[in-house]
């Protein structure tokens, strides 16, 4: 759990980054990791809480100040006297984000209780996903809901593995709408050859995000239970380390 | 409460329908009523659920067969060895509903869990929007939800009304959010000169809808009762019930 | 959502008040409308709040005090310490309320958690409900519980709508009991020719009340949007507008 | 857990039983014990369930047939093209239950799902007490269900145990209430010198009982566990657990 | 409720404590009571919680300082920044508690989240019981949670009588589980010759405990709703007052 | 989800079975595998549900009966009238089950509603881990519920991921206890020379089971998104999923 007064931006892109620090880059999942690090990094201090309780008024939107004395089990309320229709009102998933040319080439945007406070209270948010040709957002499950997507731009390849195991994916055309029950490993990839996008609605205000490669590989996991766990020696562990997007600000 | 056996087709057009059985309309408001039964039909017949208590299982995909021997709350799951991936996918949401010229000129399209099975216990749902100019969804409410609406198109002034009678709206353009806490009474009305529309997101698989005026109208309600509640004498409600678009399939 | 440390007296009374402000009430409703305003006024400042999760302790007396510096989704609880068995007593339903001769005739008194802070988390809160001959509680609906009515003297005509449009509505005698499933809406009239009086449990501290009639015509919906949907003109909708009690204090 | 299918009857008396079957009663709590195995087989058959989920429908009339081909979790709903508004009207409270003249002196009459079906789902019950003077409801608690008790007339002293073993109580009188937390021991006794009744309402549809005496003497318990615990010899006990009024209905 | 900043040490013995202050115990049920009522007010002081509501976050360590300035529905968080992997260890339940000679036998040592404060939010508690022979943990019931019993050491008879009455109860080895519904009164002998030992598992992170023959006898429950209760004269209540373990910390 | 009328064994073990079909291996891993596979295999056909809502009744022992017309969320109820006693008693955790030599050197043994069908309703269920020196219960997460670890025997290194990818681990000695949030990515690994043992309990009679790294590799999720994902070429991929303990039963 994070501190919830941390600030929130919504949107990351990596070729404007990338261009200034590293520009020859070779290593073809430098932008990748680096997207990659920033989507989680913001979704992971941003996502800690769901599975929310049934509202208690019609609205309690959240005070994120970091004054607040006291820390408590979801977020306290904005007096309503200061609350706005404005309040009420979310801009940041109206235009596409910039989407990196290399590595998972897709970007996620928030729309969580940090970006959004009015969702305080009332178990929903929203996530925009951006894809250029061929781009992936990993395998990852949110603890606290269920996730739906619906295609508003271009061809996704995306789906589920059930709680045994079983791959339930279908290839999704504009319009289309998939279902990923709660807590299940999902991914999406862009299958078309052009710019891909979707709107995903999430069952909590904050869902929970775990990048399941990333929560394996890069958090200090001892090296006895991953090889153990994975059926490789230490050597192929070591390169599956350093292969895998790092998480440094996760 | 309806049998959720019966039939849920997802979307309307009025203007189709009205070609053939009134060409020569002479009230303004038929098509809207028509339009209006139509939805409130669809809506009513298949909205009657919601809040949803936790799921149980990774999915469990609803059997709305009329044969199940015991009617529970909520539903029953199809076995899962008939499950595919298929049951995950929706794609009645993927073209825009023709709209009405007279009357409300705006469709509602629906994917809850009548028409959308898999949706069963995981908490949420969604519909579509469509509004040709000045097309107008009229003030209703969600027992079972809160809902989010997303502007796909168009340009859409939409707000709530607070349990203490307070109106929060906005106007939205293409990709703006807003949000409508759990049994408030919101409404959307086209105010761009173009098509618009929207995809919203409900906290339940199965919301409920009540079309306020209609429901304090249309519904037996004694006209003692509604003469005192509006302040108005006899003739007045009269004239307000036969103008109200009746909901003859409500 | 109103800051809940207003003040919250429990019952009125029209009679009393418009003898002395305004004794040439020339409109039949001006004494119903007012009553009604601090009808709704007392509940929409008060009835905010509800489907109430599990209680965390045995109790929690809400500490209504405007000085916790903190607004929290419910209510803090007042130091065991200072509880005493007073604290569980609620005497302000013992009598019946004085009842406008005029209007609708009809009076609410309530004991939601405002009023009798001992309620806090434990999901249930009471209102009485006093008629002269042919008083009327208009068409409402309370977003966050189910109700129950209790009839303690005189017979009650009470119904609701449900989701569907229908209404089950009976005729009450003393002692009789109705129920009306959340978020329903539904009325009561005094169909005998005496005093009447109901006692009601709710399934929430406060569970929120919405006057229908009023949410629909008093509250800045757009006359565009009203007019579409109740299938009226301009000059239809500001009659109507007139005609329905006032909600000043909403 | 008792078959759901049972006949259950909604009110007793002991005094016109007791003449019948027992004239000359000897042992001065044979009525007592009569009325409370009665009452308490009446509230242990049909008090069973509780901390309602919430409700997913606007109602689920409860079927309470013994042809149902599965037991759920609570109740599958009757079809609701045989539900009717009389199943909404509950008649059973209306008159005051006839008093038993000796022992406990007190009827309870009750308004569960078992009584009523149409609380199905809804989380709410009633009960009606009755006492004469000097009338006892003895300590007990639900499991299931906080509750209110509502003056109907006379004086009732009524009070709980907190969670810490501290009794709250005070002295009632016509139109007060009280209210217990959930878990709690509470009673009742009617301390004036006139009939006294009251309505109690449940924040469960079928909140459980548990007569604290009685389950702790005549469940079967172990001698050598309740010498123990009481700090009594087998003498003691045995007088006492012929004492205790006994559940043969239990 | 107990204000929860109380000091709460884990676990008790009576014989060395007896030792000191009572030398020439008369009473065989001296220690007995001692136990007890350490145990009762230990337990009572810091299990007044339960049936918890979902999580919000991951974690929420509980923040137990006694300077929070407002009191919640259950626990303020402590700041993720402060929390450290020693959080989540709890050892006080490794090592079986001294067992008195006499009285009861028998020791308690809880794990809830006053002890363990990180279970805050998870909804799970733990208790350890240790048995001399013949040591007996009174019937209780805890309001908020079922609760399981995993024999570590020694032969136990333990059982819980249904909400009807009905005993269901079975003689435990080493390794064997016995689980006890919520609300239920439960009890545990240790009928083998040797020391005994359990753990158990209640899933709230602080149940209640309620000692069905204290809280019965030693509330200040007035004597004469007693009296009519248990079917006994003032001299035997007296009596059983007397001989029942005292309270004096409850 | 799997049809729940399976068999569903409690305890397995690979040293046996793999001497017989399996007496010359040449992979260190095949045992593991077959462990694992076994475990998953049992855990994942048996553990699919949880974050249970509240009982409704005191009890409903699951009937796990393939011949149910009806399949609902959770289990239908065995006809009170055939529960017994022994229905509560579980005896499948007495024993240390065989721990294989080779692999993960780790058995479970479930307690979980289709092993203990008593435990329907009531939100909790058990398990038991087995380690030789060395053994590895790979990382893993619980969709629905949160879990305490107690150690039996033995000394065990156990640890969780937070949300934010935080490692929280310590090393825990008999009668030390830890806690995993719901959802957190957690692994156990016996550290000492002697065998080791653990008792669990967790917050859902059925929680389900997600092998992090099986997941991933396993679950025909499309080579491209892995490959992109874990930063690595095909040929690594081909290594690495040849590698993983196959999930056969999965």
């Amino acid at each position: 759990m994070k501190n919830y007064s941390a600030d929130h931006p919504g949107s990351y892109s990596c070729q404007a980054w990338s261009s200034v620090w590293a520009p020859n880059l070779v290593h073809v999942l430098a932008c990748s990791a680096l997207v990659l690090v920033v989507i989680m990094a913001a979704m992971t201090s941003t996502m800690v809480q769901a599975v929310d309780p049934d509202q208690l008024q019609d609205f309690c939107v959240a005070d994120l100040s970091p004054t607040n004395p006291v820390i408590v089990n979801g977020f306290p309320c904005k007096p309503s006297a200061n609350v706005t229709s404005k309040d009420f009102l979310f801009t940041g998933l109206s235009t596409p984000a910039t989407v990196p040319t290399t590595g998972i080439k897709a970007t996620a945007t928030f729309a969580t209780v940090f970006e959004y406070p009015a969702l305080n209270t009332l178990g929903i948010s929203h996530a925009r996903l951006d894809f250029g040709p061929g781009g992936v957002i990993p395998p990852h499950t949110h603890p606290l809901a269920s996730e739906t997507l619906y295609v508003l731009e271009g061809t996704i390849y995306t789906g589920f593995v059930s709680y045994e195991g079983v791959l339930y994916a279908e290839t999704l055309k504009v319009g289309d709408l998939y279902v990923f029950p709660k807590g299940t490993v999902h991914f999406q990839i862009n299958v078309g050859t052009t710019h891909a996008a979707s709107l995903n609605a999430l069952t909590s205000q904050d869902p929970g995000l775990l990048f399941v490669g990333n929560h394996l590989l890069a958090s200090n996991i001892p090296d006895a239970v991953l090889e153990t766990s994975l059926g490789i020696n230490a050597t192929a562990l070591k390169y599956l380390q350093a292969s895998v997007p790092p998480l440094q600000g996760f």
